[in-house]
């Protein structure tokens, strides 16, 4: 069955039907947590007054917000004076960044991020550089891991601040922050992490400076970011001046979320031991099992370091959008990062950053209390869902046929179509060049840049390179096998 | 009965009590209409997803998202592609400000603001001078309205942006927005009006570009801003780009919130012209009243044109802080404006530019549904405790005894005491001068510049000037009476 019934099987009630399982995207949001929601309902009644006031009503939110601030501290490892609740992630994450930045003005304007950050710390850097100032980006390993070495010699006497996720949102991969904030310390240079899709599962090891995390991704309600600057750290809020929060989140508190929030933290972090071993066993069943019964698929992220819930894979000759269709008609609800499921038609900057496959791309991310059965049916019918999608589009079933002798090379030009279709042209014709031979793919869509190499490497074929084909882009690869 | 009881009396029940009445501090948040609390409900049930997600739970969440933004569209008489949800209604008036200022800034960087905006938008207007940018402040008169002439005037073709609020937050006055903005269209300056305090009583008249308003002062959930900014308005906004609300509101929508505020909008719409002319009743008792039955007292605030629910006044020789705790002990929250109410020791700005007396003051705005019964028992309470709180500071209880022949001028040193103590050393020895003799007081804090010559007005004395008195300043006053 599809749909799930909150409530109780049977009964006719007032209360609307509820399907939440099986949704698998954790990492998008998460269903708001059972204690969340009791938390909540009971600070609307307790906790909806302005905790700025002096009279009964604000004393009780004050009481409220400070007793969750506590709760959400003890959390993070942190005091209580060092955290301040935001409206969102994304603004504690732009708040932190901007605050940083003009605190350190006076060492420079050099800012280093990860290339697999999220937009949000990403298009911070954006601004920074429009405004003048200087940004590094460390890449990734084919993981999707920073290395600590490479991260350590981006900094440089001018650096104001290092951002460094702890954990991957489109892959899962842990990043190596408790060296990387090491490295950051010993330069001198205060270490922002985005904590979004970690933070749940545990403390941010390390002597980061400031830290970031958003209440919706651990089940709390939409609404409530949290942003963690250490003692000493050099910080100047952006924006006009505001009392609230320390005068660094601006606009009326909102105490029933905040509460509901810290509530949640505490309830996952409870479960989280037991919950993280539990979906590790069902996120590794997947990373095993999808290629087994899924053909040309390639599963991305570190197959060790990674967060426990969340798993990632794409497929070849798959058109994500129409996959992401298929999978929500089966009931199943999923992310992808391919490009056309993005509204600029690029490949998520995360696959781009890591040189993997970006085409039929799909991310798994299993919320507290998934249920086992519903991962074996996802696996059951995925592998309908692809063989559909592909049959679709008229992608080749079968590995390479044998080679004719001619012709040494040939020309597709796949200009105005879309991904996949580009890597489906050159798969159906790489067979009737000679080994030696050559394929050249013309095409216009961004996706090929990245779909066209990462197709050669798990198809055992060779990537000659690229050159302007005006319009568009030729791509050429040289059958090996 | 100071307490109301949530769910019935008499019973006991796992709810927690809740007191919501008399709550009198509605223009600081307004209690959660039930009809905002049952959509909240529904909506976290319904509304929890990612709306820019693709599969089922998402396109709910978009559905949702799309109708409470017709809602809200229509309430403040706008398209619905011209309104996006923000964080707070602070945010929402950072937002307009800073984009209105960045999408003109070739036209100039002129902001007028009246003097008695909220603070979101002043400390914005301060953020814009310390950035480089001028900004001319439009008086107010004795009523807290600016004139629409004056507003005219202060248009400068360099002008990038006005502001005018829609009705005052702390005494209720209406302003003439629609004259304003008819002068501003013809000056070609774009208006941004901040109607958090009228917006549930009614649509905002006029020409104005830019709107903005907060949800829980009308009954919705806190975390919820309106930001307007009509078709043809330039408009940059601030901060990282984000895809989100058309690039106006970075962070995770808020749905569940956002519909809760969008049902409680067309709620209380629903009941506003009914409930603002029953509470227009009791306000005017309170007007009316509190100068009959407490001695020394002005009401502030424009008389007719202005809210319906909301009365402002000071009292003499009263310390406001106490006065609260005060009030608040006998079962009535409401807000003051005085100095000592606030952290930074300064009347409100509003009371300050409208040059009325601050000491003592009292702020009461009703929430929809307050009952006449608590507003009687407030004007009953109110007498006795003004008069224990003079009793307290020792303050005059009678009007000026018959003046001694001598001696001619008098000076009392009122360095190191707060305000209401000024105001009360004043009163005590101005008997003791004659007709046409002088009481120069000594004072160091900052109510006293306002709270002297509001006094001498009030009482029928000559307030004759200031001047240093190393350390603080000698405020002299001429016996007339």
């Amino acid at each position: 069955m599809a749909a799930g019934v909150a409530g109780g099987p049977g009964r006719s009630r007032a209360r609307v039907t509820v399907r939440i399982v099986p949704y698998f995207d954790a990492a998008s949001t998460a269903p708001l947590h059972p204690v969340a929601r009791q938390a909540l309902h009971a600070a609307l009644d307790e906790g909806w007054a302005d905790p700025a006031r002096l009279y009964r009503e604000g004393r009780r939110a004050r009481m409220l917000l400070d007793a969750a601030r506590e709760t959400a501290a003890e959390a993070v490892g942190c005091r209580p004076d060092e955290l301040v609740f935001t409206s969102s992630g994304t603004r504690a994450v732009h708040t932190a960044l901007a605050g940083a930045l003009a605190g350190r003005r006076r060492t420079g304007r050099h800012l280093v991020v990860s290339a697999v950050e999220h937009s949000a710390v990403l298009h911070g850097a954006e601004l920074h550089e429009s405004d003048g100032g200087t940004v590094t980006e460390v890449p990734v390993d084919r993981a999707g891991a920073v290395s600590p070495d490479a991260f350590a010699h981006a900094l440089r006497p001018d650096t104001a601040v290092a951002c460094l996720q702890s954990a991957n949102h489109e892959v899962g991969t842990v990043q190596p922050v408790d060296e990387v904030a090491g490295a950051c310390r010993a330069a001198d240079v205060p270490l922002l992490v985005d904590a979004a899709q970690s933070l749940p599962w545990g403390a941010v090891p390390g002597t980061w400076s400031l830290l970031t995390a958003s209440a919706h991704k651990w089940g709390g309600p939409a609404g409530v970011g949290l942003l963690v600057v250490r003692k000493g750290t050099r910080f100047a809020p952006p924006g006009p001046h505001d009392e609230r929060e320390s005068g660094r989140a601006a606009g009326f508190e909102n105490v029933p979320a905040i509460v509901a929030a810290a509530a949640a933290l505490r309830a996952v972090r409870g479960e989280a031991a037991a919950e993280a071993a539990r979906l590790r066993v069902l996120t590794e069943r997947i990373r095993a099992r999808v290629p087994a019964v899924v053909p040309d698929v390639e599963v991305v992220g570190d197959p060790v370091r990674r967060l426990p819930h969340l798993v990632t894979f794409s497929c070849l000759y798959v058109d994500g959008e129409t996959l992401l269709h298929e999978l929500d008609r089966a009931g199943f609800s999923v992310s992808s990062g391919s490009s056309c499921t993005s509204s600029t038609l690029t490949p998520s900057h995360v696959l781009k950053a890591m040189g993997v496959l970006s085409e039929g791309n799909v991310r798994v991310s299993l919320p507290t209390g998934t249920a086992e059965e519903d991962v074996e049916r996802f696996l059951g019918v995925l592998p309908g869902v692809v063989a559909t999608v592909r049959e679709k589009l008229g992608a080749p079933s079968s590995p390479v046929p044998p080679a004719d002798p001619e012709p040494a090379s040939l020309v597709v030009d796949a200009r105005g179509k879309l991904c996949p279709i580009p890597v489906i042209e050159l798969a159906k014709v790489i067979g009737d060049v000679p080994v030696g031979g050559t394929v050249t793919v013309l095409s216009d869509d961004a996706a090929a840049r990245l779909d066209i190499p990462a197709w050669c490497g798990m198809r055992g074929q060779t990537y000659v390179g690229e050159e302007p084909a005006d319009p568009g882009v030729a791509y050429t690869v040289r059958r090996s096998s």
